[in-house]
C-alpha cells in the first residue's frame, strides 16, 4: 500500500473529536462521511458520548475493536497532540488533521504542530493539515467525504489540490453546477507534512487522475520541486499540472541594488518555477476548470485505444451556424498563438458539396444559421480530417432549426474517427443544454463562449509544445573557479561588498565572459596613460562604492578620442560625481576600451532564501526599466532552459536580424546565461548581480560586457 | 413621437408575412408577438390565409381597417418592396424588415435595399434591418418581441444592440440564466438605414435605458461617430457605451510603404475611435455582462436620490471571509489600474472593536470563516466610511456559518448609506443563491469569482478618469499652408508620390516641424560642397523611390567628420543601394546637418477609406517594430488627445526623464501631433506619411525631424 493511500481509500475510519451537535466541525465531518456512502467501517471517537448519529461511540482510539487505517483529528490543538499520539500507538496508516489553531497562531501551536510532524514521521505515518477542509475521493469502490464540506462532488478523472480551505467549498459548488467531477479533492492547510510536491507525486500515479488543478499560495520548496514536477509533466505518461496561484501582483517592486532586483520579485520566481516545470498557468478560477476541461479530454479511437487529446500543431478549423462568434473565436484563436489552417482543394470541394452556396467554405467555416446536424456533421468532417489542420473549434448558436442534441452526437461520432482534438462551444444556457449534457457525460469539451474554447486549445497546444521541446547537448565549460574564489575571498576581507568595474570584470573573465581591457585611474596624467596603452577610442566611467547607477550620476562617457578630451572628462565626471553625492567615496574613473558594437542586453541574478538563485535575461540599456522586456529561470539552469529565455522575449526579433541589421551571435548568449547559472551557484557569496550592457556582435563574434555591478553578502 | 418610438412602442403592429406553418419565421415573429403579451393592436398579414392563430388576417397592410405605426415585413425581397410601399401608403410611422437576401446577396438584392431605403426616407419613416432578428421592448407597458427569438427576456435597464442576429438568441439564453433584464433589445443587420449611431442617440435620450452594450462587426462613419458618442458617453447626463468588437486580430499586417502602415489596420481604427469616443471595450461577451452590471448600478441614496456609482478614485478596500479568494481580487485590482486602499487609524480601531483577534485588520480585510452578516455589516461600514477609500469589493465564500441572504441584505443596507460603489463576489453558485438573488433584485452587481468584481471596478474607475478628463486651451497655430499646396502639386505634376528627404521635409516646414538643413548631392563633389556649407559632422541618406526603408539597403551613414570620409561614404551607400535593388533608380544621396540628441520619436499617419486619415504615435527608431510602443487617433487630433495619446505609450515614463536622462520637451510632440493632424486634414493627397524619428530634445527645446517619407496619391 503507497504511503497516501490510507488517507485517501482508507478500510476502516477514526473521526477524532466528532460532535453530537450539529454545526460544530466535529459533528459535520462525520455526518458527511456518514452521508457521503463511505464503503468502510467508520468509528466516531467521543470522550462522553455514546452514540454520534446511530453509531456506538468510542472514547479512544485505542478502544476501538478492529483496525484503524485512517485518523480524522478535529480537535484543538494540545488534544489534538494526545490523539496523535494513540492514534500511532493503535496504528494508524494515515492522519488528517482539520483543526485549527497550529502554526498559523504561532506560539505553542507551532511547537504542537511541529512535535506531531515530528512523531508521524517517526512512525512512518503521513499528516494531511492541519488547518484544512479535509479530503474527499468521490470514486463508487470508497466514496470518502473526510470533510467538513457538505457537498459530495461526483466523480470524474480531475484531482484538486488547495491551500486555500475557502475555495474548496466554492470550487464545489461550481463544480456541481458545471457537472465537473473530481478524482480526488484534497485542501492542504498548513501542510506541515504532505504538501503539494507530494500528492503531485502520488496523484501522478494515481490510474483514476488525468489532469491535476492546483491553487496555491506559496511553495516551500524550489529546485526539488522543478525537478519532480518537470518528470510528472513531460513524457509518454505525463500529467498536466494546472494551477493557479495568487498573489501575482502583491510582491510589488522592492528598493534594490541591481535592475534585476528591482525587476524580479516572487511574481518572477514562481513564473520561472511554472516555466521551469512545465506547468499550465490559469489567470482565473473560471479558465482554471476550462483548461482542466480540456486537459481531461481524451477520447477512444476507432481501434478502442484510450489517449489524450492534444494537437500536434497550432492550425485550427473553425465550423460555426453563426459569422459572430466566428469572428470572435479566430479572434482569441490568433491571440492565443495559433492559427487560422487553410484548407486544401479537396476539403474546399468536399464542403462545397455538402453546404448551401451562401456558406463560407474557408475557414472559419460558416454553415449558416438554418443548419442541422447532418450538415455539422458533413462540415467537421471534412474538416478534420483536412492534413492541414490540428483540431477543431464547433460553434453552436441556438437558432430555430438548431438540434443541440443531435449535432452534440454528431460531433461524438465525429471526434471518434479522429485522433484530432475538437472542442465545441454551445452559446446559450437553456436552449442548447440537452446537447451540452450529452458532450459532458462523453467527456467531450463545452465550453459557453467561444473565446474560452479557443483560450483552452492554446493551452493544449502549448502542452503539446511543452512535451516537445528541443533537447540540446550540454554544454562543456572549463571554469576558472579558484581564481573566482581568490577574487570574493580578497574582496571581502578587504570589506568591499559592491564590485562594479575592475574587480567585477575580473570575476567574470573567470566564467568566460569577455571583458574590455579597463584600468582605473586616478588623476588626469593616469588617464591619459592607461588610454594610450589600451589604444584610443576610450570610454570613461566613475568608480563609487556609493554611485551604483552610474548613468543618473554623469559619470560616463564613451568614444573619447584624444588625450585632451580624456583629460577634460576625467574632470567633468568627478565634479559630476561630487554633485550627485557629496558624501561619496569616489575611487576613480575607469578608462576603458570602447567595445565593438553590438546589442544590448542585461543578463543578472537575484538570490532569494527559499528558492535560491533567480537569473535574469532581457533587453538591456535604457529600456530595460521601461520594457521589462526580461524572463526570469530559477538556476541551474542549463542550455535547453537558456535558449527557451532568449526566445521567448519580445526582442529576439532584434536578435535574430531585423531590418539590415546583422544577425546575434544568439549561442554566445546561450553560453554566457548557462556560465552565469554557473557562477551562481558556486559562489553563493553572490547575492545580486547585473551585466549591463552585455553587448551581442553578430553571429560567431561574441559577447563583450561593458559593464558590470556585483554585490557580495556573508 | 420622436422617430423610433414607432418602432419600440408602437400602438398597432402589421406583420407583414405572418404565416400559418409554425417553424417559418412569418409564422414564429407574429407569435412571438403574440405570446409575449403585446399591449397594442397585432394585425397579420397574409395573402391567403384567413386566421394566423386566431387573428384575423388581411391580404394586404392596406386593408387593415385601424392605424398601423409599425410594419414588420418577412417576405423575400421583391414583394418586400411591394409591402414597403403599401406601407408607407398606408401611414406606418417605422418598419423592422427581418428577411434577409438584401445587400448581403448583392446584384438585386441590393438594388431592392437601396430602392426602399431611399422611399422611406422620402416618406419620413425610418426602417430597421433587413436580414436581421428584429427588436425587443420587455417593458410592461409596451410588452413587445417582434423578433424570431422565442424568449423574451426580463426587463432591465441595459440596452443592447447587436450586428449579429445569431449572437442575439444566444445572448437572451444567457440573459434569462443570469436574471439580466433588458430596456430595449435591436438586431440591427444590414443597417441599411437605422445605424447603431442612430440608436445610440435614442437610447441616450430613453429613461429607461442606463447603460448600452453593442456587439460590433463594423462602423460606417468614423469621425461624426465619435463625436457624437463623446458627447453621449459625457457629461452629467451620460450614458456608458460598452462594446465588443470582434476582428481584433484578424485584420492582420498588410504590405505598407510606412511603419505607420504595416502597424495600423482595422483594429488600429477601431481601438482608436473606441477611445476617442470613451467607448468601454470588452475582451469577452462574458466580460460584456459583468461590466454592464457594474454600470448599471445605482442606488437609492438616503435622501431618495438615484444615483449611477461611479468611484472618484481608485482605492479599493476588500473584505472577505477567506485569505485565497482576497489575494486572488488584490491580484486583479492591481491589474486593473487601481490601488488597494490604507486605512486610517480609526477605521482599523473601528474594525478590531467588531472583529475577532485572528482576523486581518489591514486591507484586504480578513473577517475569518465564520463572519456572520453582523461581522460583514460593521467591516464593511468602517471600511466605506474611510475617507481614504473610494469604493469596496465584498467577497463571500459558502462556509458552515455563512449566512448568504443575511450578508446580502446587510450590504444593501451599508451600501444605500453611501455613494461610494460596493461590488460583492458571492463565489459559487449553489450555496449562495439566495444572496445572489437578492442582490439581483436590489439592482445590485454581484460576480462569481473575485477576479471579475475586480476587474469591472476598473472599468468604472476608467469611466470616471474619461468623465473627469483633462480639457487644455485650444493650440493656435499659423501654418503655411499655400506653400504646402504649391510643393504638393509641384511633385504631383513632376510624377513624384514617394517623397523622402528634401521634399518631404519642406512640406513638413510649413506645419511648424523643425527639419535639419540637407540637400540631395549626385556625386561625390557635391558631397563635399554640401557637407561645408552645412558644416560637418554630417549625415548620409540614399534617396531613391525605390528603397524605403534606408537602412535595409545599407543606405544611412551617420557622423561623418571629413571630406575624405564622405566621398568614401557617398560611394559605398550608392554601391549598397545598387546591390539591394539593381532596378532602383537613384536620385542621389542626402547630405544632412547632424542633428543635436535626443529622443527618437515617430509620428505617422495612413488613410483608409471611411474613417480618413489614422494618426500615430509612439516611440521611434528600431524599436518601433519590435515592441510597437504606438497609438492611434482619428484626424483631427487636438490638443486633448494629443496630450492622451503621449502619455498612454509606455515609454512615456523616458520621456519624462529617466535614469538622469533630461525630461523631453513634450509640449512640443503635443503641438506637433495637432500639427500633422491640420496637415493631413488639410492636404488630402497625403495618403501615407512617416515622420521617424522625431528627435525629441530636452524640456523648452523643440524637437528636429531627422527623416520622414511621405506617400501622396491623386
Amino acid at each position: 500500500m503507497r504511503s497516501l493511500d490510507a488517507i485517501f481509500s482508507p478500510k476502516s475510519v477514526a473521526v477524532i473529536g466528532a460532535s453530537i451537535t450539529p454545526g460544530k466541525v466535529g459533528h459535520d465531518v462525520f455526518a458527511n462521511i456518514l452521508k457521503g456512502g463511505y464503503k468502510g467501517t467508520l468509528y466516531p471517537i467521543n470522550l462522553n458520548a455514546k452514540f454520534v448519529l446511530n453509531a456506538k461511540a468510542y472514547s479512544s482510539i485505542t478502544d476501538v475493536p478492529g483496525d484503524v487505517d485512517l485518523a480524522i483529528v478535529i480537535l484543538s490543538p494540545r488534544i489534538a497532540l494526545k490523539a496523535v499520539e494513540e492514534s500511532l500507538e493503535k496504528g494508524v496508516k494515515g492522519i488528517v488533521i482539520i483543526s485549527a489553531g497550529f502554526r498559523e497562531v504561532g506560539g505553542e501551536g507551532l511547537e504542537i504542530e511541529n512535535r506531531i510532524v515530528s512523531i508521524c514521521k517517526k512512525a512512518g505515518v503521513r499528516v494531511i493539515g492541519p488547518n484544512c477542509l479535509g479530503v474527499i475521493n468521490p470514486i463508487s469502490s470508497v466514496s470518502l467525504n473526510a470533510s467538513f464540506a457538505a457537498r459530495m462532488p461526483a466523480y470524474g478523472n480531475i484531482s484538486f489540490i488547495s491551500q486555500s480551505g475557502a475555495l474548496c467549498t466554492a470550487v464545489l459548488d461550481f463544480a456541481a453546477d458545471r457537472d465537473f467531477g473530481f478524482s480526488k479533492f484534497i485542501s492542504i492547510g498548513n501542510k506541515a507534512d504532505v504538501d503539494e510536491l507530494d500528492l503531485l507525486r502520488y496523484l501522478h500515479d494515481d490510474p483514476n487522475t488525468r489532469v491535476i488543478m492546483i491553487y496555491l499560495e506559496e511553495l516551500r520548496r524550489g529546485h526539488e520541486f522543478i525537478e519532480a514536477v518537470k518528470e510528472i509533466t513531460s513524457g509518454y505518461k505525463s500529467t498536466p499540472v494546472l494551477a493557479i496561484k495568487s498573489g501575482r501582483t502583491s510582491a510589488g517592486a522592492r528598493a534594490a541594488a541591481s535592475h534585476t532586483g528591482s525587476l524580479s520579485g516572487s511574481e518572477a520566481i514562481y513564473d520561472a518555477i511554472f516555466k521551469q516545470a512545465g506547468i499550465i498557468r490559469a489567470d482565473s478560477i473560471d479558465e482554471l476548470f476550462d483548461f482542466a476541461n480540456a486537459f481531461a479530454y481524451k477520447s477512444e479511437t476507432a481501434l478502442g485505444k484510450i489517449r489524450r487529446k492534444i494537437p500536434t500543431g497550432n492550425r485550427v478549423a473553425i465550423v460555426t451556424n453563426a459569422g459572430g462568434p466566428g469572428i470572435l473565436a479566430t479572434d482569441m484563436t490568433m491571440s492565443s498563438g495559433l492559427k487560422l489552417a487553410k484548407f486544401q482543394e479537396e476539403t474546399i470541394k468536399a464542403l462545397a458539396s455538402h453546404l448551401p452556396l451562401t456558406a463560407n467554405l474557408h475557414n472559419p467555416v460558416d454553415i449558416i444559421g438554418d443548419a442541422t446536424q447532418d450538415r455539422y456533421e458533413n462540415a467537421l468532417t471534412a474538416v478534420i480530417n483536412d492534413k492541414g489542420v490540428d483540431g477543431a473549434l464547433v460553434i453552436l448558436t441556438p437558432q430555430s432549426m438548431t438540434n443541440a442534441l443531435g449535432t452534440a452526437q454528431a460531433i461524438v461520432r465525429v471526434a471518434r474517427r479522429s485522433h484530432k482534438p475538437i472542442l465545441c462551444c454551445f452559446m446559450g444556457v437553456i436552449d442548447v443544454s440537452s446537447g451540452v449534457k450529452f458532450l459532458q457525460e462523453h467527456g467531450y469539451p463545452v465550453y459557453k463562449f467561444p473565446e474560452n474554447a479557443a483560450k483552452a486549445f492554446g493551452a493544449l497546444y502549448g502542452y503539446f509544445k511543452w512535451l516537445n521541446r528541443q533537447h540540446l547537448a550540454r554544454f562543456e565549460f572549463e571554469h576558472n573557479k579558484e581564481r573566482a574564489v581568490r577574487i570574493i575571498k580578497n574582496c571581502l576581507v578587504s570589506g568591499k561588498t559592491h564590485l562594479g568595474g575592475p574587480d567585477g570584470m575580473d570575476l567574470l573573465e573567470c566564467y568566460g565572459f569577455n571583458v574590455l581591457p579597463a584600468k582605473l585611474a586616478k588623476n588626469e596624467d593616469e588617464v591619459v596613460d592607461i588610454a594610450k596603452s589600451i589604444t584610443f577610442p576610450v570610454a570613461m566611467k566613475i568608480v563609487s562604492p556609493q554611485i551604483l547607477h552610474k548613468s543618473d550620476a554623469g559619470g560616463v562617457a564613451l568614444g573619447i578620442e584624444t588625450e585632451e578630451d580624456a583629460k577634460k572628462t576625467f574632470n567633468e565626471i568627478i565634479d559630476k560625481a561630487v554633485k550627485f553625492n557629496s558624501d561619496a567615496l569616489i575611487d576613480g574613473v575607469l578608462v576603458q576600451k570602447m567595445g565593438e558594437p553590438g546589442d544590448e542586453i542585461i543578463l543578472g541574478m537575484n538570490r532569494y532564501p527559499v528558492f535560491g538563485p533567480l537569473l535574469m535575461f532581457g533587453l538591456g540599456g535604457i529600456f530595460v526599466e521601461v520594457f521589462r522586456d526580461v524572463v526570469f529561470r530559477l538556476a541551474p539552469t542549463g542550455r535547453n532552459e537558456a535558449r527557451r529565455m532568449i526566445k521567448s522575449i519580445k526582442g529576439y526579433s532584434l536578435l535574430k536580424g531585423f531590418r539590415g541589421r546583422p544577425k546575434a551571435d544568439i549561442e554566445a548568449i546561450e553560453k554566457l546565461v548557462v556560465s552565469l547559472s554557473d557562477m551562481v551557484i558556486n559562489h553563493p557569496e553572490i547575492t545580486e548581480m547585473d551585466i549591463n550592457p552585455l553587448l551581442v556582435h553578430g553571429e560567431g563574434k561574441g559577447a563583450t560586457v561593458a559593464d558590470c555591478r556585483i554585490i557580495l553578502g556573508k
